[in-house]
Protein backbone atom coordinates (compact mmCIF):
# COMPACT_ATOMS: atom_id res chain seq x y z
CA UNK A 1 0.00 0.00 0.00
CA UNK A 2 1.37 3.11 -0.98
CA UNK A 3 0.52 5.34 2.03
CA UNK A 4 3.26 7.99 1.11
CA UNK A 5 4.84 7.08 3.84
CA UNK A 6 7.03 4.27 5.07
CA UNK A 7 6.17 2.62 8.35
CA UNK A 8 8.53 -0.13 8.64
CA UNK A 9 11.46 1.49 10.19
CA UNK A 10 11.29 2.24 13.55
CA UNK A 11 9.19 2.00 16.73
CA UNK A 12 5.33 2.53 15.90
CA UNK A 13 3.04 3.35 19.02
CA UNK A 14 -0.84 3.42 17.73
CA UNK A 15 -3.16 4.32 19.95
CA UNK A 16 -6.94 3.21 19.30
CA UNK A 17 -10.47 3.22 21.75
CA UNK A 18 -11.40 -0.12 22.55
CA UNK A 19 -10.72 -3.09 24.34
CA UNK A 20 -8.22 -5.44 22.91
CA UNK A 21 -10.11 -7.17 19.94
CA UNK A 22 -11.96 -4.42 18.94
CA UNK A 23 -12.04 -3.78 15.25
CA UNK A 24 -10.13 -0.20 15.53
CA UNK A 25 -7.20 -2.62 17.05
CA UNK A 26 -7.36 -4.59 13.69
CA UNK A 27 -7.64 -1.45 12.16
CA UNK A 28 -3.84 0.05 13.44
CA UNK A 29 -2.77 -3.62 12.43
CA UNK A 30 -3.77 -3.59 9.21
CA UNK A 31 -2.65 0.10 8.00
CA UNK A 32 0.66 -0.03 10.46
CA UNK A 33 1.11 -4.10 10.47
CA UNK A 34 1.21 -6.59 12.93
CA UNK A 35 4.70 -5.26 14.58
CA UNK A 36 3.13 -2.17 15.71
CA UNK A 37 2.95 -1.07 19.21
CA UNK A 38 -0.64 -0.62 20.53
CA UNK A 39 -2.29 1.55 22.96
CA UNK A 40 -5.64 0.56 24.02
CA UNK A 41 -7.86 3.85 25.23
CA UNK A 42 -10.72 4.26 27.08
CA UNK A 43 -12.24 7.20 24.96
CA UNK A 44 -11.74 8.77 21.75
CA UNK A 45 -10.33 11.94 23.45
CA UNK A 46 -7.81 9.74 25.21
CA UNK A 47 -6.53 8.53 21.99
CA UNK A 48 -6.17 12.22 20.70
CA UNK A 49 -4.29 12.86 24.49
CA UNK A 50 -1.94 10.38 23.74
CA UNK A 51 -1.25 11.70 19.97
CA UNK A 52 -0.69 15.37 21.42
CA UNK A 53 1.48 14.45 24.58
CA UNK A 54 3.40 12.20 22.03
CA UNK A 55 3.08 8.46 24.52
CA UNK A 56 1.06 7.58 20.60
CA UNK A 57 3.27 8.60 17.61
CA UNK A 58 0.13 7.83 15.61
CA UNK A 59 -3.95 7.57 16.26
CA UNK A 60 -6.38 5.70 14.59
CA UNK A 61 -9.64 6.57 14.66
CA UNK A 62 -13.28 5.77 12.97
CA UNK A 63 -15.05 8.73 11.82
CA UNK A 64 -17.62 7.25 8.88
CA UNK A 65 -20.04 3.81 10.30
CA UNK A 66 -22.95 2.71 12.39
CA UNK A 67 -20.85 0.77 14.64
CA UNK A 68 -18.77 2.91 17.08
CA UNK A 69 -21.02 5.25 18.65
CA UNK A 70 -21.17 8.85 17.64
CA UNK A 71 -18.25 9.83 15.44
CA UNK A 72 -19.21 13.15 15.78
CA UNK A 73 -16.90 13.28 18.92
CA UNK A 74 -14.04 12.49 16.67
CA UNK A 75 -14.87 15.41 14.52
CA UNK A 76 -15.55 17.79 17.38
CA UNK A 77 -11.47 16.44 18.49
CA UNK A 78 -10.35 17.25 15.29
CA UNK A 79 -12.24 20.48 15.16
CA UNK A 80 -10.86 21.65 18.48
CA UNK A 81 -7.25 19.82 18.33
CA UNK A 82 -3.95 20.62 17.06
CA UNK A 83 -3.90 17.27 15.00
CA UNK A 84 -4.03 16.36 11.25
CA UNK A 85 -5.04 13.48 9.42
CA UNK A 86 -2.07 11.86 7.45
CA UNK A 87 -3.78 8.13 6.75
CA UNK A 88 -7.27 6.53 5.79
CA UNK A 89 -8.25 2.93 5.38
CA UNK A 90 -12.09 0.75 5.25
CA UNK A 91 -11.84 -2.11 7.31
CA UNK A 92 -14.73 -5.03 6.65
CA UNK A 93 -16.52 -5.33 9.39
CA UNK A 94 -17.30 -9.23 9.93
CA UNK A 95 -19.64 -10.16 12.83
CA UNK A 96 -19.39 -13.51 14.14
CA UNK A 97 -21.38 -15.33 17.13
CA UNK A 98 -18.15 -16.24 20.03
CA UNK A 99 -18.72 -18.24 22.80
CA UNK A 100 -17.60 -20.92 25.21
CA UNK A 101 -18.76 -24.03 23.33
CA UNK A 102 -19.91 -24.24 19.25
CA UNK A 103 -23.79 -25.19 19.90
CA UNK A 104 -26.23 -22.45 18.74
CA UNK A 105 -29.05 -24.55 20.24
CA UNK A 106 -27.20 -24.13 23.97
CA UNK A 107 -27.34 -20.47 23.61
CA UNK A 108 -29.84 -18.37 25.91
CA UNK A 109 -28.65 -14.85 25.96
CA UNK A 110 -26.58 -12.78 22.97
CA UNK A 111 -24.11 -9.82 24.16
CA UNK A 112 -22.64 -7.27 22.01
CA UNK A 113 -23.16 -3.28 21.28
CA UNK A 114 -26.47 -2.58 20.54
CA UNK A 115 -25.65 -1.47 16.95
CA UNK A 116 -23.87 -4.48 16.05
CA UNK A 117 -27.33 -6.28 16.97
CA UNK A 118 -28.92 -4.33 15.33
CA UNK A 119 -26.42 -5.17 11.69
CA UNK A 120 -27.33 -9.09 12.61
CA UNK A 121 -31.34 -8.32 13.16
CA UNK A 122 -31.82 -10.86 10.87
CA UNK A 123 -30.16 -13.57 12.32
CA UNK A 124 -31.43 -12.90 15.66
CA UNK A 125 -34.78 -12.28 14.70
CA UNK A 126 -34.43 -15.84 13.24
CA UNK A 127 -33.98 -17.85 16.94
CA UNK A 128 -36.16 -18.64 19.67
CA UNK A 129 -36.04 -17.74 23.29
CA UNK A 130 -33.15 -15.82 23.17
CA UNK A 131 -32.49 -12.93 25.24
CA UNK A 132 -30.63 -10.37 23.57
CA UNK A 133 -28.85 -7.86 25.65
CA UNK A 134 -26.92 -4.43 24.87
CA UNK A 135 -23.59 -4.41 26.32
CA UNK A 136 -20.85 -1.10 25.61
CA UNK A 137 -18.75 -2.54 22.94
CA UNK A 138 -18.09 -5.57 20.90
CA UNK A 139 -14.59 -6.96 22.21
CA UNK A 140 -15.95 -6.31 25.69
CA UNK A 141 -18.72 -8.44 25.14
CA UNK A 142 -16.57 -11.30 24.46
CA UNK A 143 -14.17 -10.82 27.19
CA UNK A 144 -17.14 -10.55 29.51
CA UNK A 145 -18.24 -14.05 28.06
CA UNK A 146 -14.59 -15.38 28.15
CA UNK A 147 -14.56 -14.51 31.99
CA UNK A 148 -17.82 -15.90 32.69
CA UNK A 149 -17.24 -19.30 31.20
CA UNK A 150 -21.06 -19.50 30.38
CA UNK A 151 -21.99 -21.94 27.90
CA UNK A 152 -25.48 -20.34 27.05
CA UNK A 153 -24.31 -16.58 26.52
CA UNK A 154 -22.64 -15.77 23.32
CA UNK A 155 -21.42 -12.45 22.29
CA UNK A 156 -20.96 -11.03 18.83
CA UNK A 157 -18.05 -9.78 17.69
CA UNK A 158 -14.51 -10.09 15.25
CA UNK A 159 -12.55 -12.74 14.64
CA UNK A 160 -9.44 -10.87 16.53
CA UNK A 161 -12.04 -10.94 19.64
CA UNK A 162 -12.53 -14.70 19.30
CA UNK A 163 -8.46 -15.40 18.86
CA UNK A 164 -7.73 -12.58 21.57
CA UNK A 165 -10.30 -14.27 24.64
CA UNK A 166 -10.03 -17.68 23.00
CA UNK A 167 -13.49 -17.92 21.96
CA UNK A 168 -15.22 -20.61 19.64
CA UNK A 169 -16.79 -19.16 16.50
CA UNK A 170 -20.32 -20.99 16.65
CA UNK A 171 -21.47 -18.90 13.52
CA UNK A 172 -20.22 -16.77 10.87
CA UNK A 173 -21.82 -14.64 8.63
CA UNK A 174 -24.82 -13.36 10.55
CA UNK A 175 -24.98 -9.67 9.33
CA UNK A 176 -27.60 -8.49 7.30
CA UNK A 177 -25.21 -6.42 5.08
CA UNK A 178 -22.05 -8.37 3.63
CA UNK A 179 -21.00 -5.27 2.55
CA UNK A 180 -20.30 -3.47 5.99
CA UNK A 181 -17.05 -0.90 6.03
CA UNK A 182 -15.83 1.36 8.69
CA UNK A 183 -13.70 4.35 7.35
CA UNK A 184 -10.85 4.86 9.71
CA UNK A 185 -8.56 7.56 9.58
CA UNK A 186 -5.02 7.91 11.33
CA UNK A 187 -4.10 11.21 12.84
CA UNK A 188 -0.46 12.92 13.75
CA UNK A 189 0.58 15.82 16.55
CA UNK A 190 0.55 18.88 14.54
CA UNK A 191 -1.69 20.89 12.40
CA UNK A 192 -1.53 20.53 8.78
CA UNK A 193 0.34 23.67 7.32
CA UNK A 194 0.98 22.15 4.02
CA UNK A 195 5.18 22.22 4.79
CA UNK A 196 4.41 18.97 6.77
CA UNK A 197 3.84 17.14 3.52
CA UNK A 198 6.91 18.11 2.37
CA UNK A 199 7.65 15.91 -0.98
CA UNK A 200 4.50 13.19 -0.20
CA UNK A 201 3.39 12.17 -3.07
CA UNK A 202 0.26 10.33 -3.59
CA UNK A 203 -1.31 8.13 -5.96
CA UNK A 204 -5.46 8.90 -5.29
CA UNK A 205 -4.64 12.14 -3.04
CA UNK A 206 -7.75 13.08 -0.63
CA UNK A 207 -8.14 15.95 1.50
CA UNK A 208 -9.49 17.02 4.80
CA UNK A 209 -11.13 20.14 5.49
CA UNK A 210 -13.41 21.85 8.22
CA UNK A 211 -14.93 25.75 7.88
CA UNK A 212 -17.36 27.55 10.04
CA UNK A 213 -20.25 29.36 7.47
CA UNK A 214 -22.52 32.25 8.63
CA UNK A 215 -26.15 30.97 8.58
CA UNK A 216 -27.46 32.79 5.13
CA UNK A 217 -29.02 31.17 1.99
CA UNK A 218 -26.33 30.72 -0.46
CA UNK A 219 -23.02 30.57 1.83
CA UNK A 220 -22.26 26.86 1.66
CA UNK A 221 -23.94 26.35 -2.10
CA UNK A 222 -21.04 29.60 -3.20
CA UNK A 223 -18.34 27.18 -1.28
CA UNK A 224 -19.34 24.29 -3.34
CA UNK A 225 -19.89 26.05 -6.29
CA UNK A 226 -15.89 27.19 -6.38
CA UNK A 227 -14.91 23.58 -5.88
CA UNK A 228 -17.19 22.56 -8.66
CA UNK A 229 -15.33 25.23 -10.77
CA UNK A 230 -12.26 23.60 -9.92
CA UNK A 231 -13.62 19.77 -10.93
CA UNK A 232 -13.02 18.97 -7.19
CA UNK A 233 -14.91 16.15 -6.15
CA UNK A 234 -16.47 16.04 -2.96
CA UNK A 235 -16.89 12.63 -1.03
CA UNK A 236 -18.45 13.80 2.02
CA UNK A 237 -19.76 16.86 3.90
CA UNK A 238 -21.23 16.88 6.89
CA UNK A 239 -22.96 20.48 8.97
CA UNK A 240 -22.34 20.30 12.76
CA UNK A 241 -24.22 23.16 14.74
CA UNK A 242 -21.95 25.39 17.03
CA UNK A 243 -22.19 25.00 20.62
CA UNK A 244 -23.30 28.15 21.94
CA UNK A 245 -23.10 30.22 18.54
CA UNK A 246 -26.80 29.81 17.32
CA UNK A 247 -26.31 31.36 14.37
CA UNK A 248 -22.91 29.31 12.80
CA UNK A 249 -22.10 26.24 11.56
CA UNK A 250 -19.55 24.50 11.14
CA UNK A 251 -18.81 21.73 8.29
CA UNK A 252 -16.51 18.86 7.98
CA UNK A 253 -15.89 18.45 4.08
CA UNK A 254 -13.19 15.76 2.42
CA UNK A 255 -12.63 15.81 -1.54
CA UNK A 256 -10.27 14.33 -4.33
CA UNK A 257 -7.28 16.19 -4.39
CA UNK A 258 -3.83 17.83 -3.15
CA UNK A 259 -3.73 20.83 -1.27
CA UNK A 260 -0.32 21.78 -3.02
CA UNK A 261 -2.16 21.57 -6.38
CA UNK A 262 -3.06 24.37 -7.85
CA UNK A 263 -6.89 24.16 -8.74
CA UNK A 264 -7.70 22.96 -5.03
CA UNK A 265 -5.41 25.81 -3.53
CA UNK A 266 -7.69 28.11 -5.39
CA UNK A 267 -10.80 26.40 -3.98
CA UNK A 268 -9.42 26.19 -0.03
CA UNK A 269 -8.33 30.43 -0.76
CA UNK A 270 -12.00 30.45 -1.86
CA UNK A 271 -13.32 28.84 1.05
CA UNK A 272 -10.86 30.81 3.34
CA UNK A 273 -12.66 34.03 1.83
CA UNK A 274 -16.19 32.96 2.06
CA UNK A 275 -15.81 31.35 5.63
CA UNK A 276 -15.85 32.43 9.02
CA UNK A 277 -13.20 30.01 10.18
CA UNK A 278 -11.09 27.33 8.03
CA UNK A 279 -8.62 24.61 8.54
CA UNK A 280 -7.12 22.04 6.81
CA UNK A 281 -7.18 18.87 8.00
CA UNK A 282 -4.58 17.08 5.74
CA UNK A 283 -3.85 15.51 2.88
CA UNK A 284 -3.37 11.52 2.89
CA UNK A 285 -3.50 8.89 0.37
CA UNK A 286 -7.14 7.26 -0.29
CA UNK A 287 -7.69 4.52 1.97
CA UNK A 288 -7.50 0.69 0.51
CA UNK A 289 -10.18 -1.58 1.72
CA UNK A 290 -9.27 -4.13 4.21
CA UNK A 291 -11.09 -7.66 4.85
CA UNK B 1 -46.02 25.43 22.11
CA UNK B 2 -47.61 25.41 18.50
CA UNK B 3 -46.50 21.82 17.02
CA UNK B 4 -49.27 22.27 14.45
CA UNK B 5 -51.09 19.38 16.10
CA UNK B 6 -53.30 18.97 18.92
CA UNK B 7 -51.45 16.70 20.92
CA UNK B 8 -53.92 16.63 24.32
CA UNK B 9 -56.90 14.98 23.52
CA UNK B 10 -57.28 10.92 23.03
CA UNK B 11 -54.39 8.58 24.05
CA UNK B 12 -51.02 9.07 23.19
CA UNK B 13 -47.99 6.48 23.51
CA UNK B 14 -44.46 7.41 22.48
CA UNK B 15 -41.80 4.73 21.73
CA UNK B 16 -38.31 5.51 22.67
CA UNK B 17 -34.99 4.08 23.11
CA UNK B 18 -33.16 3.88 26.26
CA UNK B 19 -34.26 2.84 29.80
CA UNK B 20 -36.76 4.07 32.05
CA UNK B 21 -35.30 7.87 33.29
CA UNK B 22 -33.40 7.76 29.76
CA UNK B 23 -33.06 11.89 28.33
CA UNK B 24 -35.09 10.31 25.48
CA UNK B 25 -37.81 9.73 28.04
CA UNK B 26 -37.61 13.10 29.36
CA UNK B 27 -37.49 14.45 25.51
CA UNK B 28 -40.94 12.46 24.76
CA UNK B 29 -42.81 13.59 28.02
CA UNK B 30 -41.43 17.49 27.11
CA UNK B 31 -42.84 16.98 24.22
CA UNK B 32 -46.40 15.31 24.13
CA UNK B 33 -46.61 16.00 28.34
CA UNK B 34 -46.60 14.30 31.35
CA UNK B 35 -49.67 12.14 30.66
CA UNK B 36 -48.09 10.32 27.49
CA UNK B 37 -47.93 6.56 27.18
CA UNK B 38 -44.10 5.65 27.41
CA UNK B 39 -42.45 2.56 25.43
CA UNK B 40 -39.29 2.22 26.04
CA UNK B 41 -37.39 0.10 23.73
CA UNK B 42 -33.93 -1.76 23.18
CA UNK B 43 -32.83 -0.04 20.04
CA UNK B 44 -33.91 2.37 17.36
CA UNK B 45 -34.76 0.06 14.54
CA UNK B 46 -37.60 -1.22 17.31
CA UNK B 47 -38.72 1.88 17.78
CA UNK B 48 -39.29 2.77 14.11
CA UNK B 49 -40.77 -1.24 14.14
CA UNK B 50 -43.47 0.18 16.99
CA UNK B 51 -44.18 3.27 14.61
CA UNK B 52 -44.88 1.28 11.71
CA UNK B 53 -46.99 -1.30 13.44
CA UNK B 54 -49.08 0.63 14.86
CA UNK B 55 -47.72 -0.59 18.52
CA UNK B 56 -47.07 3.40 19.09
CA UNK B 57 -48.66 6.08 17.44
CA UNK B 58 -45.26 8.32 18.00
CA UNK B 59 -41.33 7.44 17.88
CA UNK B 60 -39.13 10.37 19.54
CA UNK B 61 -35.18 9.70 18.51
CA UNK B 62 -32.27 11.40 18.98
CA UNK B 63 -31.05 12.69 15.48
CA UNK B 64 -27.88 15.03 16.53
CA UNK B 65 -26.04 15.23 19.31
CA UNK B 66 -22.56 14.11 20.78
CA UNK B 67 -24.72 11.27 23.63
CA UNK B 68 -26.70 8.77 21.88
CA UNK B 69 -24.48 6.68 19.93
CA UNK B 70 -24.94 7.11 16.14
CA UNK B 71 -27.43 9.03 14.74
CA UNK B 72 -26.59 7.23 11.58
CA UNK B 73 -28.59 4.64 12.73
CA UNK B 74 -30.92 7.40 12.82
CA UNK B 75 -30.69 8.70 9.31
CA UNK B 76 -30.67 4.68 7.67
CA UNK B 77 -33.51 3.99 9.36
CA UNK B 78 -35.48 7.60 8.10
CA UNK B 79 -34.07 6.57 4.66
CA UNK B 80 -35.73 2.84 4.30
CA UNK B 81 -38.33 3.37 6.66
CA UNK B 82 -42.35 4.49 5.50
CA UNK B 83 -42.41 6.99 8.43
CA UNK B 84 -42.60 10.70 8.27
CA UNK B 85 -40.99 13.34 10.22
CA UNK B 86 -43.75 15.57 12.12
CA UNK B 87 -41.76 17.10 15.10
CA UNK B 88 -38.71 18.30 16.78
CA UNK B 89 -37.41 19.43 20.05
CA UNK B 90 -33.98 20.10 21.86
CA UNK B 91 -33.62 19.10 24.86
CA UNK B 92 -30.68 20.37 27.54
CA UNK B 93 -28.71 17.62 28.66
CA UNK B 94 -28.05 18.42 32.26
CA UNK B 95 -25.70 15.67 33.39
CA UNK B 96 -25.49 15.08 37.28
CA UNK B 97 -23.05 12.61 39.42
CA UNK B 98 -25.46 9.99 40.80
CA UNK B 99 -25.35 7.42 43.95
CA UNK B 100 -26.53 6.21 47.03
CA UNK B 101 -24.73 8.22 49.10
CA UNK B 102 -24.11 12.24 49.29
CA UNK B 103 -20.43 11.90 50.21
CA UNK B 104 -18.07 12.48 47.10
CA UNK B 105 -15.59 11.67 48.96
CA UNK B 106 -16.47 7.92 49.02
CA UNK B 107 -17.18 7.84 45.58
CA UNK B 108 -14.05 5.05 43.92
CA UNK B 109 -16.01 4.22 40.70
CA UNK B 110 -17.62 6.48 38.46
CA UNK B 111 -20.03 4.45 35.62
CA UNK B 112 -21.85 5.87 32.61
CA UNK B 113 -22.10 6.12 28.76
CA UNK B 114 -18.69 7.24 27.58
CA UNK B 115 -19.58 10.54 25.57
CA UNK B 116 -21.63 11.45 28.96
CA UNK B 117 -17.82 10.84 30.54
CA UNK B 118 -16.31 12.58 27.46
CA UNK B 119 -18.49 15.36 28.61
CA UNK B 120 -17.77 15.97 31.97
CA UNK B 121 -13.82 15.44 31.58
CA UNK B 122 -13.07 18.51 33.93
CA UNK B 123 -14.94 17.51 37.05
CA UNK B 124 -13.53 13.88 36.69
CA UNK B 125 -9.66 14.53 35.77
CA UNK B 126 -9.96 16.78 39.06
CA UNK B 127 -10.84 13.33 40.94
CA UNK B 128 -8.30 11.45 42.86
CA UNK B 129 -7.94 7.89 42.52
CA UNK B 130 -11.80 7.32 40.93
CA UNK B 131 -11.66 4.62 38.52
CA UNK B 132 -13.99 5.90 35.30
CA UNK B 133 -16.16 2.64 33.37
CA UNK B 134 -17.89 3.22 30.17
CA UNK B 135 -21.17 1.13 29.88
CA UNK B 136 -24.06 1.08 27.72
CA UNK B 137 -26.17 3.73 28.39
CA UNK B 138 -26.63 7.12 31.06
CA UNK B 139 -29.82 5.77 32.31
CA UNK B 140 -28.65 2.26 32.86
CA UNK B 141 -25.41 3.09 34.98
CA UNK B 142 -27.74 4.84 37.07
CA UNK B 143 -30.07 1.63 37.16
CA UNK B 144 -27.31 -0.58 38.31
CA UNK B 145 -26.33 2.09 40.78
CA UNK B 146 -29.59 1.33 42.48
CA UNK B 147 -29.29 -2.30 42.40
CA UNK B 148 -26.06 -2.54 43.52
CA UNK B 149 -26.43 -0.58 46.76
CA UNK B 150 -22.82 0.40 47.02
CA UNK B 151 -21.52 3.35 48.27
CA UNK B 152 -18.39 3.84 46.49
CA UNK B 153 -20.10 3.86 42.83
CA UNK B 154 -21.75 6.43 41.18
CA UNK B 155 -23.62 6.94 37.78
CA UNK B 156 -23.14 10.36 35.77
CA UNK B 157 -27.27 10.58 34.23
CA UNK B 158 -30.40 12.80 34.49
CA UNK B 159 -31.89 14.27 37.36
CA UNK B 160 -35.19 12.01 36.22
CA UNK B 161 -32.89 8.98 36.54
CA UNK B 162 -31.90 9.57 40.39
CA UNK B 163 -35.92 9.99 40.91
CA UNK B 164 -36.51 7.03 39.05
CA UNK B 165 -34.00 4.93 40.58
CA UNK B 166 -34.10 6.51 43.91
CA UNK B 167 -30.40 7.77 44.26
CA UNK B 168 -28.89 10.69 45.49
CA UNK B 169 -27.33 14.04 43.85
CA UNK B 170 -23.85 13.84 44.73
CA UNK B 171 -23.10 16.55 42.60
CA UNK B 172 -24.54 18.51 40.06
CA UNK B 173 -23.24 21.11 36.76
CA UNK B 174 -20.87 18.85 35.80
CA UNK B 175 -20.31 18.97 32.37
CA UNK B 176 -17.96 21.17 30.89
CA UNK B 177 -19.76 22.88 28.58
CA UNK B 178 -23.37 24.39 30.17
CA UNK B 179 -25.13 24.77 26.40
CA UNK B 180 -25.27 20.76 25.76
CA UNK B 181 -28.55 20.48 24.08
CA UNK B 182 -29.86 17.10 22.14
CA UNK B 183 -31.96 17.46 18.96
CA UNK B 184 -35.30 14.53 18.91
CA UNK B 185 -37.14 14.32 15.83
CA UNK B 186 -41.43 12.83 16.33
CA UNK B 187 -41.97 10.46 13.59
CA UNK B 188 -44.96 9.03 12.56
CA UNK B 189 -46.19 5.93 10.46
CA UNK B 190 -46.99 6.78 6.61
CA UNK B 191 -44.27 8.60 4.35
CA UNK B 192 -45.30 12.25 4.08
CA UNK B 193 -47.01 12.74 0.64
CA UNK B 194 -48.03 16.62 1.32
CA UNK B 195 -51.98 16.02 1.67
CA UNK B 196 -50.83 14.37 5.56
CA UNK B 197 -50.37 17.91 6.64
CA UNK B 198 -53.53 18.76 5.56
CA UNK B 199 -54.29 22.40 6.77
CA UNK B 200 -52.09 22.29 9.82
CA UNK B 201 -50.18 25.67 10.18
CA UNK B 202 -46.64 26.17 11.72
CA UNK B 203 -45.35 29.42 12.87
CA UNK B 204 -41.54 28.39 11.77
CA UNK B 205 -41.96 25.69 9.58
CA UNK B 206 -38.77 23.21 8.84
CA UNK B 207 -38.20 20.75 6.41
CA UNK B 208 -36.41 17.85 6.01
CA UNK B 209 -35.47 15.87 2.90
CA UNK B 210 -33.16 12.74 2.14
CA UNK B 211 -32.13 12.49 -1.39
CA UNK B 212 -29.17 10.11 -3.91
CA UNK B 213 -27.12 11.95 -5.86
CA UNK B 214 -24.25 10.92 -8.66
CA UNK B 215 -20.55 11.53 -7.42
CA UNK B 216 -19.92 13.92 -10.40
CA UNK B 217 -18.01 17.35 -9.36
CA UNK B 218 -20.96 19.93 -8.88
CA UNK B 219 -24.09 17.54 -8.41
CA UNK B 220 -24.58 19.06 -4.63
CA UNK B 221 -23.41 22.06 -5.37
CA UNK B 222 -26.01 22.72 -8.34
CA UNK B 223 -28.87 21.55 -5.50
CA UNK B 224 -27.82 23.88 -3.08
CA UNK B 225 -27.59 26.73 -5.68
CA UNK B 226 -31.45 25.97 -6.54
CA UNK B 227 -32.29 26.66 -2.79
CA UNK B 228 -30.57 29.54 -2.68
CA UNK B 229 -32.17 30.63 -5.07
CA UNK B 230 -35.06 30.12 -3.48
CA UNK B 231 -33.83 32.01 -0.21
CA UNK B 232 -33.58 29.02 1.55
CA UNK B 233 -31.99 28.57 4.13
CA UNK B 234 -30.13 25.29 5.07
CA UNK B 235 -30.09 24.39 8.73
CA UNK B 236 -28.05 20.63 8.24
CA UNK B 237 -26.60 18.92 5.40
CA UNK B 238 -24.78 15.39 6.02
CA UNK B 239 -23.65 12.79 3.27
CA UNK B 240 -23.80 9.33 3.64
CA UNK B 241 -21.83 6.66 1.57
CA UNK B 242 -24.65 4.17 0.26
CA UNK B 243 -23.79 0.78 0.75
CA UNK B 244 -22.98 -1.71 -1.81
CA UNK B 245 -23.11 1.31 -4.59
CA UNK B 246 -19.73 3.13 -4.51
CA UNK B 247 -20.46 5.71 -6.18
CA UNK B 248 -23.52 7.05 -5.70
CA UNK B 249 -24.05 9.46 -2.31
CA UNK B 250 -26.97 9.59 0.38
CA UNK B 251 -27.74 13.30 1.77
CA UNK B 252 -29.90 14.21 4.60
CA UNK B 253 -30.81 18.15 4.68
CA UNK B 254 -32.80 20.14 6.58
CA UNK B 255 -34.10 23.83 5.66
CA UNK B 256 -36.40 26.62 7.28
CA UNK B 257 -39.73 26.50 4.96
CA UNK B 258 -42.95 24.34 4.09
CA UNK B 259 -42.88 22.25 1.26
CA UNK B 260 -45.98 23.29 0.28
CA UNK B 261 -45.06 27.31 -0.28
CA UNK B 262 -44.00 28.37 -4.09
CA UNK B 263 -40.44 28.78 -3.26
CA UNK B 264 -40.07 25.61 -1.53
CA UNK B 265 -41.95 23.63 -3.86
CA UNK B 266 -39.78 24.85 -7.18
CA UNK B 267 -36.21 24.04 -5.19
CA UNK B 268 -37.85 20.19 -4.30
CA UNK B 269 -39.17 20.20 -8.44
CA UNK B 270 -35.39 20.79 -9.00
CA UNK B 271 -33.99 18.39 -6.47
CA UNK B 272 -35.81 15.48 -8.03
CA UNK B 273 -34.98 16.63 -11.38
CA UNK B 274 -30.94 16.66 -9.95
CA UNK B 275 -31.08 13.47 -7.88
CA UNK B 276 -31.33 9.69 -8.20
CA UNK B 277 -33.22 9.44 -5.82
CA UNK B 278 -35.48 12.18 -3.54
CA UNK B 279 -37.99 11.97 -0.40
CA UNK B 280 -39.88 14.44 1.66
CA UNK B 281 -39.31 13.85 5.10
CA UNK B 282 -41.62 15.84 6.61
CA UNK B 283 -42.70 19.44 7.53
CA UNK B 284 -43.05 20.33 10.87
CA UNK B 285 -42.56 23.34 13.16
CA UNK B 286 -39.00 23.89 14.43
CA UNK B 287 -38.41 22.65 17.93
CA UNK B 288 -38.41 24.31 21.16
CA UNK B 289 -35.29 24.27 23.64
CA UNK B 290 -36.49 22.26 27.18
CA UNK B 291 -34.57 22.59 30.14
Amino acid sequence: MNTGKDYTSGNITAAYQGEPGAYSERAAMSYFGNDVNLSPSLTFESVFKKVLSGAAGYGIVPVENSLYGSVYETYDLLFSSKVSITGELYLKINHLLLGKAKDLSLIKRIYSHPQALGQCSGFLNSLQNVEVIPVYDTAGSAKMIAEMGDTESAAIASERAAKEYGLEVIKSDIQNNPENYTRFIVIESGEEKGENLGSREFTNPKTSVCFELESRPGTLARVLTSFASGDINLTKIESRPLAGQPFHYSFFADFIGDSRTPNVKKALQDLRDSSVFSKVLGTYESGERFA
